[in-house]
C-alpha cells in the first residue's frame, strides 16, 4: 500500500455513535442503511487496491429528500460524508477512511426523470449507470459520447463530480462540457435547482462548473441534464502500427485535417502495453503482423454513411503510408473486428497487474509536447529504476498519457511500490515545465491532494478554500479529499 | 431612457478626489490616463443610449502589471473599477455609473502570446479584437469560430467575462466552450496564472468557468487561451421560406440528421425583421421571389470539400421540400451571395432603430418549446400594446430568441419605452413556465440585475453574493452589474 497522508486525521475521528446511526438510519429506513461487515465490504474497497475503506455506516437513499435530510444531519452533527457512486474512482476519492465517516451511496437514485429527443437532453438521477445512459440514448435514436473502461459500472453522478474524460473527449469533450445543468444537494441540505436544458444561459455564476469537477466535496450532485448528439450512421476503426509518438502525432494532423469532427478515438499504445494485453487476455490476436514500437487505434464516424466512414479512414491513412508516415495499419472490417480492436485497448489496464506492483501517472500536457514528454520521462525513470517496464497509453488528441510503470522482472512489488510519490516526483516535474497536469482525466481524491496543496499558485489554493468554505463550512462533504 | 435602479447607489458616490486621479493615472503614465471630457466620451457612450456613462478617468494599461497595480490601489482605496473591452455590450455592464468610479479599458493590452497550430489554440490578450482573433486563426491555416455581429469591436476578453454566443453556438459553443484557460488579475492585484493548453486537467475547482460569464465581477481577464478548429473546406449557405416556427424546427431536425456536424448555422427570422432590413438596408434584396412568414437562413460546412457542404445542403432542402416542410429555397451561388444572405441577418439589429422605440428580449428556451413560447408570447404583447410589432430573430439550434418589440406605427417612442420592464415581465414570465432563461448570451448587466435578484432562487443568490465576497471583499470591480 502507498502512503496515504490523509488518513491520519481521519484515523482521530471517533466512530460514529449507535445514537447518531440510528437517526442516519430512520432516514433511509434500516432496509437502506449498511452496517452488517459483509453488506459495507463492497463499498470498502476500490480497483486499485490502494485505500481500503472504513466505515460504520452505508446509506442508500432513494429520493432527494431524504439527501437533503441526511446533509442537514451531518451537518448538524458535523458528521463527514462520503458520496459514493459506481466506486470505480482510481484516486480513492470514493472511499470513507474511518469508522467517523459515512457512505451516501447514490445507487438507489437511479430515475430517468426526461427523455427530449428534439432538444436531444437527457435527463438522469445521479445513480444512473454510464452504459445505461448510453443505452438510453440509443434507444431515442441518439449518442451519448461518453465512453469509459468502467462505464458499465460508474455512475452519471461520479462520472460529474470526477470530470471524466474517457475516449469520446477527442470529439465530444469531458463531461463537463456534455452536462447543461446539474441538482445539487448542499451540505446545508438545501437542494441546487440546476436542471437547466439550455444551451445559452448567462444568469449569473457558473455554478454548474463549480460542482462539476468538485469531487463530492462542495454538494452531492443528485441529477444532471446530459447533451444527446446524433448518432453517427458509420464507423470505421483501424489499428495502425508506427515507429515514434512523432509519427503518431503526424497521423493525428493528417486525421484532423482530412478527418475534421469525424475524428472520434485517436488512442496511442506503447509495445510494451500491446505485449501485456497479448500475453493476458484470452483470444487476444495481434491485429497486426509484426511488432511495431508504437501503435494508434483510431476512429471514424461519419454521420453520413458507413461508406464515408470507410472512405474516410482510406484516404486518411493513404495519405499517411505516402508520406511514410505509418509502418503498418488494419482495417476492421467488421463490427466484431473493430470491437477486438477496441477490446485490445480497453484490455490494457488490467493487462497491467499480472506484471506486479504498477506505479500509475494520469498526465497531461500540449498536445504537440506529447513526444517529448514521453522521450523526457522515458529517460528519466528509467534511470532511477533500470529495467522498469514503460507502459505508456492514452488519448493522444487530448494530450492525456496514462504514462503507468510496471515493476521490473523480478523485482519485488513493496519495495518498488514504496516508490511511488519518488518517481510520480520525477514524471510530474518534466509535465509542469511542459505546462502540463498531473491530474488528466482520474481526479485528486485522496492520491494526489498533498502534491495539489504543495503545487497549485498559493492565489488560487486560497480561492479554493475559501470557496469550499462558502459551500460547506463544517467541511463535512468528503473531508480528506481534493482539498 | 429606461429606469436603472442601480443608479442611485453609484449617485451617492463622490467623485474621485485630485489626489487619487493622480496617484492611478501615474501607474498607466499620464498618456494613457484619460480625463479629457471629448477623450472620455467614446467610453460613455453604449450602442442602445440606455446607460449614459459618468467617470472622471479611463485608465488605459498596457501591461498585465500595470492592471495588478491598478486594482491594488483601488482596493485599497475602495475605489470603484469597471473593466471595458470593446465596449459593445448591450446591458449596460462596460459603464461606469458616477465620477465615483474609474474605467479600466483593456484595448492597450492587445498582445498574441502564442498560436499553436498542433495544439490548435490561441493564447491572445483580453484587449485582441475578436475580428483580429480569427484573422489570427485563419493565418495559421485553422478556424475560430466565435461569431458576433460587433466582431469588428468586441474583445476577447469583453467576450469572455460575458461568455458571448453569436451565430456559431450551434456547431462550436458559447464563448465558455471556446476557452481552455485565463489569466486574471484579482481585486487584490493577485494575478491568477491559468493560461492552460490542457483539453484535460482535473486540478481542483474550476476557476476558468466562475470567471467566464461573471462580467468583470469577480476578476479582469488579461489573456485566454483560445481553441481553434480545423478550417471548414467549402460551405453552403441557404435562405429559407417558411410558413411556421414548428416547420422551421421540423427544418432544424432534418439538417441536424442529415448535416450532422457540419450544419453551423440555423437562424430564425420574422417576416417583420425581413421587411425592416429591406427597407432600411442599402441594396438589400429579397433571396427568395414571395413574401413569407418566417425564414431560416441557414449553413453547412464540410471539412471535405465544397461539393460535399453543396451536396449536403440540397439534400436537406430536398427532403424538406418533398415532405412540405419549407415553402421556397435560394441556395447562395457564390461567396458574394453568401455574405448578402448573411448581411440580411447582420442588419437586422441595425434595421430596428429607424422605426423607433424597441423593447429588448434577449430569452431561451429548451429548443423544442421555441414555437410554444413565440405563440404565447405573441399573444402577449399583442394585448398588452395592440399594433406592437414582433421583431423575433435568433438561434433557433440553440434556442435562443431575440425577441425584440418595435413600437405601434406613430406611436409615442418615450412612452413605449416606459414600458420596457411591464412587457418584460409579460416575456419572462413565459420564458420561465417554459424552463427558459431571461438572459441568454448578452448578460445582466445593469439591465437584469435586479431581476436577476428577485427571480434566482436564494439558496443560489446566497452562494453568488459569498463567492463574490471571497473574490472582491470590497465589491470594487464593477458595483452594481450582475450582482
Amino acid at each position: 500500500m502507498i502512503p496515504t497522508a490523509s488518513s491520519s486525521a481521519a484515523d482521530a475521528l471517533p466512530p460514529i455513535s449507535d445514537e447518531l446511526l440510528a437517526r442516519f438510519s430512520a432516514i433511509t429506513g434500516p432496509a437502506n442503511a449498511l452496517s452488517a461487515p459483509d453488506l459495507l465490504a463492497p463499498f470498502l474497497s476500490e480497483p486499485r487496491d490502494l485505500w481500503p475503506g472504513r466505515t460504520r455506516l452505508v446509506l442508500r437513499p432513494g429520493s432527494v429528500e431524504e439527501i437533503s435530510a441526511i446533509l442537514a444531519l451531518a451537518n448538524e452533527t458535523k458528521t463527514p460524508v462520503v458520496p459514493q457512486g459506481g466506486n470505480t474512482g482510481l484516486v480513492g476519492g470514493q472511499q470513507p477512511r474511518s469508522e467517523g465517516e459515512i457512505v451516501l451511496s447514490l445507487a438507489r437514485l437511479n430515475c430517468v426523470r426526461e427523455v427530449d429527443a428534439v432538444g436531444r437532453t437527457l435527463t438522469v438521477e445521479a445513480g444512473v449507470v454510464l452504459a445505461e445512459a448510453q443505452r438510453l440514448a440509443e434507444e431515442a435514436g441518439l449518442f451519448f459520447p461518453l465512453s469509459l473502461g468502467s462505464e458499465g459500472t460508474c455512475q452519471i453522478g461520479g462520472n460529474l463530480s470526477s470530470n471524466a474524460g474517457g475516449t469520446g473527449v477527442l470529439a465530444y469533450g469531458n463531461a463537463r462540457e456534455l452536462c447543461l445543468g446539474v441538482e445539487a444537494v448542499l451540505p446545508s441540505g438545501e437542494v441546487l435547482h440546476g436542471l437547466r436544458r439550455l444551451k445559452k444561459d448567462n444568469r449569473g455564476y457558473d455554478m454548474r462548473d463549480l460542482l462539476i469537477g468538485s469531487e463530492g466535496t462542495l454538494g452531492v450532485i443528485t441529477a444532471a441534464v446530459l447533451k444527446l448528439f446524433p448518432k453517427p450512421a458509420g464507423r470505421a476503426v483501424a489499428y495502425v502500427g508506427l515507429a515514434s509518438p512523432e509519427a503518431a502525432l503526424d497521423l493525428l494532423g493528417v486525421s484532423e485535417r482530412l478527418g475534421g469532427g469525424r475524428l472520434t478515438a485517436f488512442e496511442l499504445i506503447a509495445a510494451q502495453g500491446m505485449e501485456f494485453t497479448l500475453r493476458h487476455t484470452p483470444g487476444a490476436r495481434d491485429p497486426l503482423g509484426q511488432r511495431h514500437a508504437w501503435y494508434v487505434l483510431m476512429e471514424i464516424a461519419s454521420q453520413t454513411s458507413e461508406a464515408d466512414a470507410s472512405e474516410t479512414l482510406e484516404a486518411i491513412l493513404g495519405e499517411a503510408f505516402e508520406a511514410g508516415i505509418v509502418e503498418d495499419a488494419a482495417i476492421a472490417q467488421s463490427l466484431g473486428q473493430a470491437k477486438d480492436f477496441w477490446h485490445m485497448r480497453e484490455n490494457l489496464s488490467w493487462a497491467q497487474k499480472p506484471e506486479g506492483g504498477s506505479i500509475k501517472h494520469d498526465v497531461s500536457v500540449p498536445v504537440a509536447r506529447v513526444p517529448r514528454f514521453l522521450a523526457e520521462a522515458g529517460k528519466a525513470v528509467t534511470a532511477a529504476i533500470p529495467g522498469v517496464r514503460i507502459v505508456a497509453f492514452g488519448h493522444l488528441g487530448d494530450g492525456n498519457i496514462h504514462y503507468n510503470l510496471s515493476q521490473p522482472v523480478g523485482a519485488d512489488k513493496a519495495a518498488f511500490l514504496d516508490r511511488w510519490y519518488e518517481i510520480n516526483g520525477i514524471v510530474h516535474a518534466i509535465v509542469a515545465e511542459l505546462d502540463g497536469s498531473f491530474s488528466a482525466e482520474h481526479g485528486i481524491g485522496q492520491l494526489k491532494r498533498e502534491e495539489l496543496a504543495r503545487t497549485k499558485p498559493a492565489v488560487e489554493m486560497n480561492l479554493m478554500r475559501a470557496i469550499k468554505g462558502v459551500f460547506d463550512p463544517n467541511n463535512i462533504l468528503n473531508p480528506g479529499k481534493l482539498i
